[in-house]
């Protein structure tokens, strides 16, 4: 690495450690920051810090937040009743995305994982339990995958006692997909979620 | 974009500038730094800082440097007689770490482009002349395209009068390259830098 002068070498050194860059896209941005505009890199560097310095996750929900409440559960428009499960932050964006949910999140942060040694107590499972009052659905809507199944069929179990609906998303063909080349698996969960039309 | 939070959406916007990022990326980057390791994003903003502040243009050649001098031209045991013409300071890292040229180098800054308005004023061609007091030989490493040719040829014809050796580096078939699938352009210059063995 002795062909490059310090301050570079520092700076690929600290590009590759984002995911998804190897050590010739590293050297790529590198050369675009040394001749950037300087307006950008002030912006990159401040939106790095206040990131980190600004973003925390709600008391409530677990959602990113600036403050200690969420935007979410802060907003008197969205119906209190009604609890989406999800496994991390970024999932609640990608359902606010769609529009179509109107109700309050819960985030995990994780799943249940024995293999990860994440067992119930390590995620945010009890703070669920704590917001429950006039709750009448909890949509189950982590990931169609073991650790989301598992999640789901275990907080499904614990809320039996409290008699409050408990929904799982549907699983199925994506829009736009096509039969022929879905996998099996997904194509026995469409057909067992089939519903009358 | 209103379902990120600010400090997110700027930090989005801040990474989508880089080049080969895209919305996707920037946001998957994002939420990395969310998650990363304070001393990491710390390097990074450091990292950035120090690149703008400290890497400027060797004064002598354009190389990058963080003195006046760059460490090549520095160097005492670089033969100051050879010197190597190439576009921009990226061409004398790829042409460092060949580690086969001893010589010294001259960075011109670009290349003579009229669709692009650049002319031979436009770029370090001056600074070059001004160097070839004691100099026995001129390499002309620019790209093999029309611009790097177009600029080869027109400094080899300022050079004519200094009865300095000029020479452009070969263009042939790269090492590995089959003969059945390079491009006929290529493979006509191959024919004509024919050398005897």
């Amino acid at each position: 690495m002795s062909v490059y002068i310090e301050p570079l070498a520092k700076l690929v050194n600290a590009f590759s450690k984002l995911p998804g860059v190897g050590g010739k896209t590293a050297l790529r941005l590198a050369y675009h920051i040394i001749s950037a505009p300087q307006e950008d890199v002030d912006e990159l560097t401040v939106a790095l810090n206040e990131v980190k310095q600004k973003i925390k996750y709600c008391s409530c929900c677990g959602n990113f937040s600036q403050d200690d409440v969420c935007d979410i559960c802060k907003d008197t428009r969205r119906d209190k009743t009604v609890i989406s499960v999800v496994k991390d932050p970024r999932d609640v964006i990608a359902m606010e995305k769609t529009g179509s949910f109107k109700g309050v999140y819960h985030v995990l942060h994780g799943t249940i994982s024995p293999i990860d040694n994440i067992g119930p107590d390590d995620i945010r499972i009890k703070e669920l339990l704590t917001r429950l009052n006039d709750v009448t659905e909890v949509i189950l809507a982590t990931n169609p995958d073991v650790e989301g199944d598992a999640t789901a069929v275990y907080i499904a179990r614990l809320l039996k006692p409290f008699n409050i609906k408990t929904t799982r998303i549907a699983h199925g063909i994506p829009i736009g997909g096509d039969l022929e080349y879905i996998d099996e698996v997904t194509l026995s969960k469409a057909i067992d979620g089939r519903r009358e039309m």
